[in-house]
């Protein structure tokens, strides 16, 4: 195959290729599965900086010793409806997995249920665990801290991580739910390396220079610069609580304190409806709101006015009809990782 | 006193002059010392939006009915760390008090809890509240609906509120607690009454005017134009689940729909530290936090990185040693409204 034109890959290959990657770094069958359904998912959804691309940065991650592919999570603290998953510095996804499934379970003890993730790498993208909350019929919302790249407002030195946040609600029978996941820096970072490979200047508002100073080139984020947090000081101000109720809470510290030892802070929260309400009357009400903001008349500039969710739902229908293209740069770097594995992905 | 120039009064003076009003619209004492309370609280930390400036509207909405100002908010259902407040349709501030001391009761006892309150009328600052969790040493979080005045992103018509969110988190014996507390629009609606009332423009990107286009000039609000979320699709998202979690939740249902009856669908969240993490641990952290965005160095432009909720213990250390300065109108409409009411306030 061409290194230049993208290659497309139909979903179930590129969870092939992802699970004899993983098993090859040494992680037993079944964690590779959720990492890398994990990975795949997110290719689906739409949000490629967190899909296969990260197979060699995570095979770095397991050559320097952060994440130790065997490790398993387990409960290490619980108290009623809170409790803690010990992610052993083991792969995120599955720790994340365990503790969405331990969150509903408490949710449906009593009514509410927060769990934090200690010693946990990168969980990926957090719309996957509160979707799979909401599917479950409950209300999720998850957030964590990651290593510093953004300024705190006012500030020209990188102090928070981009630091998501993500919630989901169920709808009827057959609608995917209410899917709200963003990070709250003004542009995800990978977003500005997929700017700098093309050479391509990135939005005013993003970026300021090592100097302090409005930028639209990516470089000047990788020369010392810093990301803004979206939204002002109101962003700035979700961040801080991310980096403390996602890192200070979870015991593996803000990011830039020195006992942080990478990884992601997580929390983890499931609200079960019927502790509340009717679930039929939540249901009925959140059809009714979404049915509004479809009929609310565009404006100029908009085709349509779109549900939150509703952009991952139709990336995904159409990746999975037509499959997920990847450059060929990132299909190269697997394949060059592969080789190194002595494994074959082709 | 001249009708031109601000006024001036200490706190106590404000909150004497709310007592007398509320009681002669008909509060029980106790519950107009409290309504008082959070109004001139609001004017201390810096949002006189949320201060004694609404008496004059309260007052009308005890007369139209919407407020039964001799009403007494009460649990009216729970399900060990989940609970329902039911205001009666009462003051909302009162009910948020009982909600946030039952949240914390309950966070003691199960390590998160969750309360709402349906049939609740405004609650005033959300601020207040989280700062009343953190006080007694643990997480706060709350959201509120309200009725409509953004469009959904892409959108031209009022459809969400400025549906507010707000968390706290305690820090060291002596410091304030770590406060966020913002609208989801890109600007309150009191704000542009008081753009409106001095003739000036607003900052762009905080309105559409009623034919969908941008603009600067608040009465383009007023004739049927919107207010716009705060940081484009995510402000919406968090704006769509605020109308959720607060609206649907609490069975005041989503401002939309034709059974929202007006007030704050209000979620609170309290989080206990110990559950989770040793307390001493996590306030040394949050501390180590904050000292290193005061130590961050500033953007030009700066003179100074704040840690949130800063802006509003400033304000509150200003005006408890300088006063409260109202505008002259607000407090003619006071002592209008007392006249109205036969009492006197000055």
């Amino acid at each position: 195959m061409s290194k230049l034109a993208a290659h497309t890959f139909p979903a179930d290959k590129l969870r092939q290729v992802s699970q004899t990657v993983l098993e090859a770094l040494g992680t037993p069958a079944d964690l590779a599965t959720i990492v890398g359904h994990s990975l795949v998912e997110a290719n689906l959804m739409g949000h490629d900086s967190h899909g296969v691309i990260r197979l060699p940065s995570y095979a770095d991650l397991v050559r320097t010793g952060q994440i130790k592919p065997a490790e398993r999570s387990q409960i290490s603290r619980q108290f009623r409806a809170s409790s803690q998953i010990d992610g052993g510095w083991g792969w995120g996804q599955p720790a994340a997995v365990q503790a969405v499934h331990h969150a509903i379970d408490l949710a449906q003890q009593f009514g509410i249920a927060a769990v934090t993730i200690t010693r946990c790498n990168h969980v990926g993208r957090l719309g996957e665990y509160v979707e799979l909350i909401a599917r479950a019929g409950l209300i999720g919302m998850a957030l964590c801290n990651i290593g510093p790249a953004v300024a705190p407002f006012g500030g020209r030195k990188r102090l928070l991580g981009t630091n998501p946040m993500a919630y989901a609600v169920p709808r009827a029978k057959g609608a995917n739910p209410v899917l709200v996941d963003f990070a709250t820096a003004g542009t995800a970072e990978g977003k500005l390396q997929v700017a700098r490979a093309k050479g391509e200047k990135v939005s005013p508002g993003l970026i300021l220079d090592k100097h302090g100073l409005p930028s639209q080139d990516p470089e000047a984020f990788y020369d010392d610069g810093v990301l803004l947090p979206f939204g002002g000081h109101k962003g700035y101000g979700l961040s801080v609580m991310i980096d403390l109720l996602g890192g200070a809470l979870s015991g593996m510290a803000p990011a830039s304190l020195p006992e942080y030892g990478g990884g992601n802070g997580t929390l983890i929260i499931a609200m079960n409806i019927p502790a509340f309400v009717p679930k039929e009357n939540f249901i009925a009400q959140a059809e009714g709101l979404c049915a509004n903001i479809k009929n609310t008349p565009t404006a100029p500039g908009f085709n349509e006015v779109l549900v939150p969710g509703d952009p991952e739902w139709l990336a995904r229908a159409d990746r999975l009809e037509h499959g997920i293209s990847l450059p060929a740069t990132t299909w190269q770097r697997i394949q060059d990782l592969a080789s190194e594995l002595q494994i074959s992905v082709v």
